[in-house]
């Protein structure tokens, strides 16, 4: 029986994360919750795991949680790990501050299963030094870093020529540069493939997302940015793929159900039984298209390559200035082509720390974000 | 350094084989080798290894192999392998003659890298049986097999739901049945994607040997007939999935270039590097089609699960019956057509054995092809 600490409970992966578990009362029992302000929600799993021992919340509760020791405010997430017995953490939250309950965890000894992007986008140099001393693991969970870890299997990462991650291209795909200029909130907000929160759908149309999960599987897997490809490929079948010495290229190809790569990275190295509705049959009549990926049209990708290759504070002032952004379009502040601005100016601005620690870190983060905002006031 | 002996060393598969072997001095020796009738290609080969100790042929040669142990006739395979020191047998024959020392070298202990489909189409029980008795491995070397092979790395048959063998459709895919009567020896030897011996390019275009395919597939990966399916992918550039419990679908992809499996099967499991002249680049624009398999069009398909059902000796009835079928659509005495009813009919009227030993296997094989004869006379 695995148990398992989970971070960011009422969100989308967090959602599907209980279902794996509940799917599955043999293998997996939840023993913490955290969530930042959805109460309610996070009062209904309570009362379905009854295992749960520890319980966070950005914002303090209406109602208490009886019986479990409860950790309100900025740290409640540490706070968590730190009074819990748990073998696994599910790190489901969004944003910069996913990064510190990763280190949290890594520290206590205790691998992580990594929903949070910005962990290693910000902070992939500290996570990669703090598993090297802990010896302990990350498991993606992230349909294409999943793909990815599930084609190395078997293989070690000196045979790897390069990793190939697929883009759908977002809601915009089909629109060419001039024509971005006045899209509004809802067309970006529409992703043709996945079903997702509002931040990684506009993060998808903008390119951002796969700029960011370029930097991520650079030190998920420990390979320069020069053995790391993107290959546009619409449908979304095709999750990723890796490259051998030998010419393989293997792939992991599936439907658009996170609970796939969820439930791979909570049983890891098993393969457990998926309920679907509409599971991925290989047998019948479809077509896969695979197009070059166009950097002029996409230039975010290139401005990631070169922030991941700068390393230090860059990652992190990339993420921040994207999240200020994203923010700011959503809300109707900014146009759709200024998001791109904003992150390119940050990243010209905001000073470069080379070997930053954690609150330089969380410094280059703040700063970002209020370069962006004075930047558009 | 392992040492290899060599089973049909002047064919297609054999001459990639020494190749792959010339490539990687470091890690592999040719210890032995044996061809049909080609002997000029043999002395060449014998004269660039020195470390050859065993020669075997078919027919008596004309320039004796000086300094090697050579065995002529019927059973130099078997010879070779009893007097041969060698770590891992390449069993590159074609037909039912491979069986015998696929069955030999498996009984004296030696792994065997198998490109001879007939061990398996028409010795599957007995093969696999031996396997077990004797503790012993096969690897295979075939593109659609080696990538099921690929796939199932870090993963247990028990996590699989069933394998996906790709097919190319052969030369003839575009074709509906009626417009498949007069077709001719030239066309049918013209394979739109791989250069390959004669025989196997006829099993393409009949679908036969995606039929022996399945047969092999049940064998190598001990996966009842109903985890087995087929799908028509015109490229061959996915070389065969596996679909997974949780409905992962892992597939291999890469160019058509043999030594790939091949050499996946000698240095297993290690990946060592490939020369190819145009590798496959899959962040490159391209599209990938799968098309349902219309058992209607290629009946042979559901002829090879009958005959894979049934076990016993169909499979030998089945292989002998097409094999003498190929020589005579080849030699023009018979049509295209033709080698479906020299199948049907073999499989009906040849007697069935359920257990059958070696030597039973051997006369249901003569049956099959003396029964194809007398039925075209």
């Amino acid at each position: 029986m695995k148990k398992i600490l989970l971070l960011g409970a009422t969100g989308s992966i967090g959602q599907q994360t209980i279902d794996v578990i509940e799917q599955h009362p043999d293998l997996f029992e939840l023993v913490g919750v955290s969530a930042g302000t959805s109460e309610a929600a996070l009062h209904d799993i309570v009362a379905r795991h009854p295992g749960i021992q520890v319980v966070g919340m950005a914002v303090a509760p209406e109602t208490a949680f009886e019986g479990k020791k409860t950790f309100v405010g900025e740290d409640n997430m540490t706070e968590c790990i730190q009074n819990c017995d748990y073998d696994l953490l599910v790190n489901a939250t969004v944003g910069f501050r996913g990064l510190k309950p990763t280190l949290a965890s890594l520290n206590k000894g205790v691998d992580v299963a990594l929903a949070n992007k910005e962990s290693l986008v910000a902070g992939g140099a500290l996570v990669r030094k703090t598993l090297e001393e802990t010896k302990t693991r990350l498991y993606p969970i992230d349909s294409e870093h999943s793909a990815i870890f599930q084609c190395l299997q078997g293989n070690t990462t000196r045979e790897v020529s390069r990793l190939i991650i697929t883009a759908s291209g977002g809601s915009f795909r089909d629109l060419d540069r001039s024509q971005l200029r006045d899209v509004s909130v809802e067309q970006a907000l529409a992703h043709p493939n996945w079903n997702m929160g509002k931040r990684i759908t506009i993060d998808s149309a903008t390119m951002v997302n796969k700029g960011f999960e370029v930097i991520e599987a650079h030190y998920l897997f420990d390979l320069p940015f020069s053995q790391i490809d993107v290959v546009l490929h619409a449908e979304s079948i095709v999750h990723s793929m890796v490259e051998f010495a030998d010419h393989a290229v293997m792939a992991q190809l599936g439907s658009a159900d996170m609970r796939l790569p969820i439930q791979y990275a909570l049983a890891y190295p098993q393969r457990l039984d998926l309920q679907e509705e509409k599971p991925l049959d290989m047998t019948k009549t479809r077509d896969l298209h695979f197009r070059q990926m166009d950097e002029a049209r996409f230039p975010m990708l290139r401005v990631a390559y070169e922030a991941g290759e700068k390393e230090g504070n860059a990652g992190a002032i990339f993420n921040g200035a994207d999240e200020q952004a994203v923010e700011m379009f959503l809300r109707g502040k900014i146009g759709f082509l200024d998001i791109e601005t904003s992150i390119q100016k940050a990243l010209e601005h905001v000073e470069y720390i080379q070997d930053p620690d954690y609150e330089q870190l969380a410094q280059s983060d703040y700063k970002a974000r209020e370069f962006v905002k004075n930047y558009w006031s």
